[in-house]
């Protein structure tokens, strides 16, 4: 079979790399960005450049942004004695989109999970320990994932909180809104029977 | 909600411009290459540079290359007798793949499209007649896609060579290997029926 021409090539194989994009999406990709003109290729990789260059994490709460301390964290409107640990910047942006929540966030950049190596001091949490110390939070809510590593991160800090006597709550499970009760799995509906409240 | 930080969102933007790349995985997209190692989005960035500066359209068969003419129509080892007509540069390759056909090929860079106001005269099919006319190019393979827009630029090809003698053939129409029966549209099953061979 006949090769790809190098640099055609070389940019399949870059595109390749990205999460969710097989060879055969990363042949359309590249197509694509061959079709696209001189500006808007220029404008892509000039995109990927700027952002990896002016993105960086927020000393205080770890999360991606592009100045230092983040928006949120600088934001003295929000209310500061509450603290959202989530596992990653999307989370955040999740979290966000609901328009409730307007306390701060703390981002763990990952899961405690013995089975990957992943410790808990390989996640962003000594940082959580110092800012609680130095601080009036009086509410800790746990929003890692509903998994076994996102559990079991919460179990952790839980547990290392609690005997400072802040508030540490975790947030629910159950049935997601619009779903199917006759298709929820067991453990699902299990929690969402555990956790059902009185109307 | 909070905005993305300017480059972030600057970046998103440009990802969900690409084909199949809608909000959400434009920020997945978006959130790995912000994970990845300056080289590695580096590179990235720079292969997108790289092959949209470097790749261009064979001025022989219109295919994409990083040397002119492509390595394809450069190639004596292959039949120069045969040319197969295909839409894209990405049907080349996929003609390619088969590691059968050696003769040349024509990319038309598109299809005749009357309700899209794509004409004849805005595919590349001047240079094929001129090609022709230059050569003793024995057969002409259309290998439209098989849908209107390909049938059509098929036959209007076919209507247009044929008079000069040249062999003018259309790939054929039927169930795909591996295919199932029962789950084939009609028109292909009235094509593979049409198209049966003597075993």
């Amino acid at each position: 079979m006949r090769q790809y021409p190098k640099p055609l090539a070389k940019l399949i194989n870059e595109l390749s790399k990205l999460p969710g994009v097989g060879g055969k999406t990363a042949q359309r990709l590249a197509f694509h960005i061959l079709s696209m003109t001189d500006a808007e290729a220029g404008n892509l990789a000039h995109a990927i450049e700027e952002a990896k260059a002016q993105m960086k994490y927020c000393s205080v709460c770890g999360n991606l942004t592009d100045t230092d301390p983040c928006a949120i964290c600088s934001d003295k409107s929000r209310r500061q004695d509450v603290i959202c640990v989530v596992e990653s910047p999307r989370d955040v942006m999740a979290m966000e989109r609901i328009r409730e929540f307007d306390g701060l966030y703390h981002v763990l950049h990952g899961a405690i999970s013995p089975m990957d190596g992943v410790g808990p001091e390989d996640i962003n949490l000594k940082s959580l320990i110092v800012r609680l110390q130095n601080s009036d939070v009086k509410e800790l809510i746990l929003a890692t994932n509903p998994n076994i590593e996102g559990e079991a991160t919460a179990m952790y800090i839980a547990r290392l909180i609690k005997p400072s006597g802040i508030k540490v709550s975790r947030i629910a499970n159950g049935i997601p809104v619009g779903g199917d009760l006759e298709y929820a799995d067991e453990i699902t509906l299990l929690k969402a029977m555990e956790g059902r409240r009185e109307l």
